[in-house]
């Protein structure tokens, strides 16, 4: 390129803790790009770049993007719009318009099949465009990466939701107090819950893997089990598990990839209903629900870092015309840790999700694999334990 | 007194996050007390003390006791059951046969109604016992205290809740985001979600209060317009909210005074399905529940320190042979803030709850007075903002 172009990010589906982190690392390494004039955030996603609503991100100072870089939420709106082939004719002459030669889009594998479109479409139109992913999303179940930006975070926050939650339901115990985390169809999440324990009595007593259908009868009789034994019974469950016949007990479920089904979501309180009725004790259900993917205060160390380092990976990628490639994390040791980033097609990873390997789930009810242990502990970051007083 | 005695801790009610700062404030100024050999934690209120399960709390060496003070949840476990005369009666003979002759309380309104009941029992039967009752409560609607102990972190917990949900829903615009917060019929916590707020567009955008009545179609009609102007609508409220009849939107509600309505909550769910069939709007609803009071990281200092202090004064009190009272705080000063402890008797706080005052909810919907949030400001801290970027 001869003389300086302009790019654009966008963020596609759900917001994270450190979404802006990737878009702080991104700024920072594009502000040392002579061929980049302006880097145009496009405002709420495909939906402002469709309109070419853009702030150029260029024009704010380091500081200023350092603290932005600090933020839970998407300091530029994201948006879950699906676009056609009419849209991506629109954003090719959008970016022509604007002078705009690199597309970052920062997303799940939903996102990444979005940037891919835009990839393959800008080449076979001969429009000279760099299309680079960067990925989101707490639900971890990107395909090739060892793990995704924004999922520590999410991991962290349910980690001590549920040390905190258990620690309320030791002091004045509940037969059953059901915690209902984010997560649809992957366990990473409600997994991470498993750092709340250091005693054997410690919640939760039980994590139930949206991997692994679970009948009612199966819920009953664990949670009978516990209560019996320790007088109360903490469960982690995912806003996404489903009974043994696929349906999700009863509760309405949010299905944002199905627009009849985007219903308020009540999986956890449904399923205190029903344990009640089934066991006969009193059940309670929390959901923090989008609290867990936005709360600031318990940002991982490691995942913003990380979401850092992945903006600027992908504004080195653009700078070497790496089109249709997304940045993937590799990870190189856990004790100590240590990951860096790499570039793999967008093909490997559009509309890919990746589930919990079977043998990181444990075997027995509520059980999680100590390799999963191993490998999330860095990422999630230390969960303190409390002191306590121990009665004889 | 000739020789030392021993005293008796019960925890009553709902756990929060600095009641065991209270049971550290006690422990440490009773070591100081030579006329006491032993401090009885009583495991889980009431229920351990009637068997008379203890433990010496004066046997933990001062540094596990400061770690305790600065855990939430009860440390020695707490209890929401009533008590009888027959029960009373065995509490006088446990005491004789463990020579206590100082029993602390520490609870809400129902608790210091039970502690009452202790002290008169005990003048009644001519034994020598001091009851001393320590504030606290997450819902501050102790009469008398200027506030109580407990409620300062909860309210900073939902504070960050709202200014958190809120940052999520501003990237990823929702029409309705329900927040459910703690509190039955007093509305000092879900009013402290006005933190949150800085810009004119700043979650929540509608607060209503357990002390105001309001329709489901007021509701309906302030959302509609709400999310009209700003594309969408944060609404914090909390978990006793009643309808206009004085009826919970057809939810299932918690309700701990009455046995046979201790039911899982589900307001903040049913509402949303209630103003989806309203107004057309996609509605969902978050509920943090018990996490509101137990969450550790959001412990407010001033709340912590008090809490501590309160502790302090009650082992004074009971040295002084103050029988009947409770800890109470009055405020000298709000800007710099300054209070301090003083006794009320126990008749003037038992059973009484203080909802807020009517000039402290604003008189538009989903206002909050200036003199409420100067008055709760010290009280929850700091909640700071985020910067964040302006589109044109």
């Amino acid at each position: 390129m001869s003389s300086p172009i302009n790019a654009v990010l966008a963020h596609g589906g759900g917001p994270t803790a450190v979404i802006n982190a990737s878009l702080a690392g991104l700024v920072e390494q594009t502000r040392h790009n002579p061929n980049v004039r302006a880097l145009y955030g496009a405002h709420f996603g495909v939906e402002g770049l469709l309109r070419a609503e853009f702030t150029d991100l260029l024009a704010l100072s380091t500081s200023e993007i350092r603290a932005i870089g600090q933020t839970p939420g998407s300091a530029i709106g994201s948006s879950r719009r699906n676009i056609g082939e009419q849209e991506l004719e629109r954003m090719i002459e959008i970016f022509r318009a604007h002078d705009v030669h690199q597309f970052f889009y920062t997303g799940g594998n939903g996102s990444m099949n979005t940037a891919l479109r835009v990839h393959q479409f800008a080449r076979a139109a001969t429009y000279d465009l760099t299309v680079i992913g960067i990925p989101k999303t707490i639900d971890n179940d990107l395909a090739v990466t060892d793990h995704t930006p924004g999922y520590g975070s999410t991991a962290r926050f349910f980690a001590h939701a549920a040390r905190d939650v258990g620690e309320d339901n030791r002091s004045l115990p509940s037969p059953i107090c059901i915690l209902e985390t984010l997560g649809r169809n992957a366990g990473w999440i409600v997994a991470a819950t498993a750092f709340a324990r250091r005693d054997e009595d410690d919640a939760p007593h039980l994590i139930y893997f949206p991997e692994r259908r679970v009948s009612l009868e199966h819920i009953a009789s664990d949670a009978a089990r516990v209560s019996a034994k320790f007088g109360r019974c903490v469960i982690a469950v995912c806003e996404g598990q489903l009974d043994e016949n696929g349906q999700p007990f009863g509760a309405a479920v949010d299905r944002p990839d199905v627009p009849q089904h985007r219903l308020a979501t009540n999986l956890g309180y449904t399923l205190a209903r029903l344990l009640t009725e089934k066991t006969g004790l009193r059940a309670r259900a929390e959901k923090p629900g989008l609290l867990g993917r936005c709360c600031g205060p318990f940002t991982s160390e490691i995942d913003r870092r990380e979401a850092f380092e992945c903006g600027i990976a992908a504004a080195r990628a653009a700078a070497e015309g790496q089109s249709g490639h997304m940045v993937a994390l590799r990870r190189h040791s856990t004790e100590p840790y240590a990951a860096t980033t790499f570039l793999t097609p967008l093909e490997t990873v559009a509309l890919t999700e990746r589930t919990m390997p079977a043998e990181w789930i444990g075997t027995e009810s509520g059980a999680v694999s100590p390799v999963f242990l191993a490998w999330a502990r860095p990422l999630v970051g230390e969960i303190a334990a409390y002191p306590r007083i121990r009665f004889r």
